[in-house]
């Protein structure tokens, strides 16, 4: 089911694409990012005249075992209240997907409420929550995989819908636990380089978050197969998105990667499949402790960088006009040639 | 003509607008820079619910008597050449703007070039290019003082067409050098930090730009008006920026900064009226060697930082969601009362 094609590109489409962008009216190198992500987008495309299609915001959510233990500065069911707030509009990512065109799809991964009769979700209920990984692993192999599936699924549907480019958020109270403890054993940092505030912990709080997770990694010993890392420490949330990452680089689609959570996510995908790096587009560095480290073991240089922690796919959506700025100026701008305007002396 | 009200409000206001921020659906501070962005926008319209009007932006071209010292990389009649590209729509601030939202201008604020016959170009020509500054000052006090209105006239009429957002670009070959002094001589910075490569200049022609500014700057002595400061090294571009900033301040404007010229242009606005700043929004750290200072002496904090080194106002439309980000989520996001969802534990 994961395991489409990831191809590679060719060197001689490299060469036009520098070319094309270097025919442009402007300094040689003079837009910057904009120029690396033109000529990223063209290679993923396999094309010197780019497009975006249907881009698509598929937001996760998932509630923690782990919250139990008191990991984070709200109680867990926020999850399943801003799911709803999602439903009706009113939520962050809402606003922004709205202002920058993305059709936005939330789904349930995992939340711990029951949603019957609720309208708009996507129904993709694991179980109704982890289980604390302070104490067994979160998920079973099973529930891992029908995450992993379940992402998988939905990026399959939007792709034949004609979508080209993808992101994900997600919501799920005390995911940062999880996704600190997988940063750490998936790209070998330090955990408490990967541990932070969330929405908003204290010092005692943030002691406490250290000190249970610490314990937690302690207690299940050694884990080699990043399948079962995912499966102890992460989410089911955390797994859908892993899921539809693969998939999405399995289908040649552009992956606008948000925040710490969802670069946990792909940490997974990446330790499941390493050839979905191309196809990422790192839309900004958060303020949460640990996501700096991750980006850098990931060798990703995000585009933005607001101090933002919210989480959601809002990072991405916000993201997401500088992307359509790359394919524009590749489509749209005068070579000197065509304007008639005189190249460097 | 510049004499606008420039005035403070309130801190009842500062109030209000931040407990509107902190009750939405979000952890506190959870949008990082959005937020501060929101406050000042509120604070600069005086209002919880600030919107944005045909946002606008004025691209003022000039040329330098300067460039006849080989201190740029492109030779002088790219400025013309790039007016007529943008009348053509074939510049990447006509792709950006256009992608954007932004009404493009283009002014002839003292190019040397005659466009007789040209449609669509606003004619505020002062003289066909400045006179060197190696030699002589650049502008006349009168030629100075007509540019500075030239801009003040346009912004009055954009503002009095209904525009409360005004981003400013410029295109003159050898304006970097200008800008170098300004910022160099306005902010009281070393003029060796000041000088950059500009549309790309090698080691060679950078080592030659700097000695030849350094020779302009001891040939001209001290100047402590800044005025005469903006006369003697400025461009009739620079200038027209200048008066125009400080007009869309007057007017309680918003105010979105560009790059490294731009950036000399508000320096020289601040000389003159130190009360512009409140309404600038900075919108991106451009590559050019200069910029990171000129931005720290102003203590401004850009939006992005993408490696930007083109002018034009790309930088400024390119930032333009974020602000249009900003006012969304004052004006859309649900509180967690209406949301009933669970604030902090």
């Amino acid at each position: 089911m994961l395991d489409g094609r990831i191809n590679r590109v060719s060197n001689t489409l490299a060469l036009r694409v520098q070319q094309r962008i270097d025919s442009k009216t402007k300094p040689l190198g003079a837009l910057g990012r904009l120029e690396s992500l033109a000529h990223q987008i063209c290679m993923v495309q396999g094309r010197l005249n780019p497009e975006l299609r249907n881009p698509t915001l598929l937001v996760c959510a998932g509630d923690h075992g782990i919250a139990a233990e008191g990991v984070s500065a709200y109680p867990a069911e926020v999850t399943h209240q801003m799911v709803l707030n999602y439903l009706a509009g009113g939520a962050a990512i809402n606003v922004f997907a709205r202002a920058n065109g993305f059709a936005l799809h939330i789904a349930d991964a995992g939340v711990n409420h029951d949603f019957a009769g609720v309208q708009g979700l996507i129904p993709a209920k694991v179980r109704a929550g982890t289980r604390n990984f302070l104490r067994e692993p979160a998920m079973t192999a099973a529930e891992c995989t029908l995450a992993l599936q379940n992402g998988a699924l939905q990026v399959r549907h939007f792709h034949a819908g004609g979508s080209n480019i993808i992101a994900f958020g997600e919501m799920g109270i005390a995911n940062t636990s999880s996704a600190a403890v997988l940063a750490s054993l998936l790209r070998g940092l330090p955990l408490a380089q990967c541990v932070g505030r969330g929405t908003g912990l204290d010092d005692a709080g943030l002691a406490r978050k250290q000190a249970v997770l610490a314990r937690a990694v302690e207690h299940h010993g050694r884990i080699d197969n990043p399948l079962d890392v995912l499966r102890t420490f992460g989410g089911y949330e955390i797994a859908m998105i892993a899921g539809g990452i693969m998939e999405a680089a399995a289908r040649r689609m552009l992956i606008l990667i948000d925040g710490f959570i969802v670069t946990a996510a792909l940490a997974a995908a990446c330790a499941l499949r390493p050839d979905v790096l191309p196809f990422c587009i790192f839309a900004h560095r958060s303020d949460e402790n640990g996501h700096a480290a991750l980006l850098a073991s990931l060798e990703a240089r995000p585009l933005l960088d607001l101090q933002l922690r919210l989480g959601e796919g809002t990072g991405a959506a916000l993201a997401y006009p500088l992307v359509k700025a790359a394919v524009a100026f590749m489509n749209e701008m005068a070579s000197f040639e065509s304007a008639a305007v005189s190249n460097k002396e």
